[in-house]
């Protein structure tokens, strides 16, 4: 898909056919998260793959209503940064890099054909901590984001979400 | 170009040869930043378009040297968060919902043959402060990044950055 297009085109897809994932589609996905810029080069991140149903359930349960999608998922990618790669100087840049990493993973899915969404994590602490929890992280791994990815089913109805508004663009000064 | 292609092919670009961007190549960019997620579709954003060199170099001055592809930039953008939009319950996934669409304007921008820099500003708070100063923001716009863009210097060298890495990769648990 053009690239362009893939970025206007993709929308956030919550509901999926059960069809699998390839493994090499799920390998350009990764790819293409690690491809994104980080804050001098400190790649501060880590990525959970799941695709078991019981731990899909248990993510979608620790992380509220709004991470239903990962019931029907076939993937779900807990995105984490990890602090022990932070830049030391100012290590909230992590919260900065792995949203890079994920955003990447979400053009690339629509490109190839896949749905997914961003089910937020951080800064909610209180999701943070239960991802932490049921996946008995490291005192330096933070949650930030879960990506629910499936192939995306054509009856869900579409959000017709606004898009370019010139008001929230300013030339040259405030 | 292919959008896997330009997500892997996007390298940070910091020397421009000077040539101009096209209006309807900048109004693709912004388009693509306002085509990314956001928390709860809050577009939690504000974007300051500079082409004005004395304003430029006062960017890059305000940054730190790690800025200073500014000052040949044809177009640096400052990425502010609005709090004013932001998420009730949880204002900062501004940081996220901005890196967003800043990284969606990186990769429009490769895709459009053009190159950009991520310039760190949140959450490097003098650096924060400094560009609201110069700006004279509202106190709920909170400058985020800035990206500068520029047609690539074909004579920059290449930082040949590493990509994927499978020790960032667990399945299933951590």
């Amino acid at each position: 898909m053009d690239s362009i297009q893939s970025i206007m085109t993709r929308r956030s897809v919550r509901q999926y056919t059960g069809e699998g994932i390839d493994e090499k589609d799920l390998k350009i996905i990764l790819e293409a998260a690690m491809s994104g810029p980080s804050t001098a080069n400190t790649r501060p991140w880590s990525f959970i793959v799941v695709r078991d149903k019981e731990t899909l359930g248990k993510m979608a349960e620790a992380n509220g209503k709004a991470a239903n999608p990962l019931r029907t998922a076939d993937i779900g990618i807990l995105v984490c940064g990890d602090l022990s790669r932070a830049f030391p100087s100012a290590k909230d840049y992590w919260i900065i890099d792995c949203s890079i990493a994920a955003q990447n993973m979400t053009i690339a899915a629509h490109s190839l054909g896949l749905g997914s969404v961003w089910l937020g994590t951080y800064p909610q602490m209180d999701k943070v901590e239960n991802q932490k929890k049921l996946f008995n992280l490291p005192e330096d791994i933070i949650p930030h984001s879960i990506l629910s990815f499936g192939h995306p089913d054509p009856h869900e109805p579409s959000l017709n979400r606004a898009k370019f508004n010139e008001d929230q663009v300013h030339y040259e000064k405030w």
